[in-house]
């Protein structure tokens, strides 16, 4: 196989590339000078030495390594009380960018599909879980936020999450799961029964 | 111009149809025999004679010329206390299948472009008034509910009617919006940030 | 059923109209008064009445029962050696467009699907099949372009034709077929294989 | 700014990469093991090692830098008399997978937008006619295809190389491009003028 076709090969992998676009991401380096292939090349090294997991949030963060937790996780001023379980790294962005939140995080790591008999591999439950009685224990935690996408898997995901948590609950932990209602650009002829029965309920 | 381009001109000005699949529908209709087409053009023609506007809601609906209330405004069973402002009867329709409405609604019958000068030419807001004004009077109306759709024009509009209503508003009517929220579908990655802030704001 | 709901079923039958767009169509038609509705109306009884079926290409077209024949079948100047098959209608308006072709035309009036058992009941192949063989007879027709779209049931209809008109060609009847290349728009990169080939043979 | 903001800054000059995916590639990266980056990272640099021009098609090709020829220029097989100009190698790739076409290539770079000034600049043509004039000039040389997408830049190129090769034209050089016609998947409901007038005067 050639360097053109094993490369290829590689960005194929890449989410949401099929093979076209990932020869043509190949065709594109060819255009390109050594230089610019040498610091590409060190940016995909540097990201394992640079980029850490969280020891508390589990998500990737940039910093040195004897520094076990990143910014929002180190940062005092967030509110200990809230603990959010998002699914992957890109959606805590997403909610820190909306600037609504200000307590801290947990990355879940994947979501939980139907039916699936060993949910404990698909997301980090396990250290999850843990994390809750630990900060409970410590009279930090009061409530827990499943912030799941609003589809079958996500809402499996909760449901399970859920169960597990029961134990706390019953210590007095909230848990709970973000509003349902009108997202921006929903269209009220479209819009479906479920949705319109939430923004009944919550109308302001 | 023939029979078919004067149809196919006809057709053209239905909802989201171009010249090409206008003409589409009058070949689909050359195919058919005459039976079919008297029948089609008597539809045509009854919807006018069968169809009248409600006194109260301005929805279309099928009944008797001397009927002046459709069903729903007719039903004695439905809440006088809450009166739910749509753009369109498909809306109303659409909330209807919910089932969690019970309420009565008034049809504006469309929605107000940002700096429309004339607002009330866009919008039945002078029956709407009167209609609110009337029902607060009578001691029913308690509550108006502005349910647009969530867009530039849908809060332009909801702002416009809440502003003719301020002084109901002042008189102890509540004027109220559909929630805001995840809606079915939605995934946290993608989510913006005004729709993450309502649905932190009433999570459950 | 009431009016409206009659009215949405017959335009759900329409080409490429859903359930929601057909109510569309009929919310759009209560928002017109009597007389345009009178006027559609009209006009669709009209087509029965004003349109008729062309003795010689089967097409439909505009003008008064005692005429058999349409403007193009009629027009003396118009290439009697050439006959053109096509699916339907709107690829012989297509086709008159272009201004390319100046003989006559016999509209199949559909497609055979693949393994189709009774081919002669989706094209009239039979009244095909008669006016080739009388056009030849007379000394006119000397060659028939089955003119399909490139998919794969036009292929079979091309295919079925070429076949039922194999005595003809025995008898010196041309038999062909549109050409095939690189169409407007094509990109080298995304042209299929087959594509490419024609082009090449066809380069000018 | 952080590896993942400089990395994802890289990803997003890739062709059709905006801001979002570019991110969901870093933290596709950030899943894989220190072997994984490795492999990518070197593979990245490889290909300016082991990839190199073609002498004379100026396609990229597999091998070491002192052959001077890719495969196909290499090949004393091809039929030396024809010469196929085509925009990129993704181009020349898709030709040689339809197995229709023995000839060799000469791979512009690029294509001239209209109104370019300076048409030098955007495609090889000064290496694309000195090729040509010496092939012709060897005896080998009888025809050049200008093989460029229906599009207007692709036309735009196609004008002006064969402007460019004119005096070759005069001395007996063949100029083509590849044939118009219906490609598949094409409906004649559908189908510009200009590819109808193509498909009857190539009618097979």
């Amino acid at each position: 196989m050639s360097s053109i076709d094993k490369l290829t090969e590689a960005f194929r992998h890449f989410p949401g590339i099929g093979p076209r676009q990932a020869k043509r991401f190949v065709y594109y380096l060819l255009t390109k000078n050594r230089e610019h292939l040498e610091e590409l090349s060190n940016l995909i090294l540097e990201i394992r030495r640079d980029i850490h997991v969280c020891s508390f949030c589990q998500r990737f963060f940039n910093g040195r390594a004897q520094v076990p937790l990143c910014p929002i996780c180190a940062d005092q001023t967030r509110d200990r009380s809230l603990l959010m379980a998002v699914e992957k790294d890109i959606d805590l962005e997403n909610i820190e960018k909306s600037d609504a939140y200000n307590g801290r995080y947990f990355v879940l790591g994947g979501t939980v599909p139907i039916l699936e008999k060993e949910p404990e591999r698909r997301v980090r439950s396990r250290e999850f879980l843990a994390t809750a009685t630990r900060e409970m224990g410590a009279g930090n935690l009061k409530e827990v936020i499943l912030a799941m996408s609003v589809n079958a898997e996500g809402e499996n995901t909760a449901e399970y999450l859920s169960g597990l948590l029961s134990p706390l609950r019953e210590k007095g932990l909230r848990i709970s799961m973000l509003g349902r209602g009108l997202s921006t650009g929903s269209e009220l002829e479209y819009v479906d029964s479920d949705t319109i029965k939430s923004a009944l309920t919550h109308r302001t």
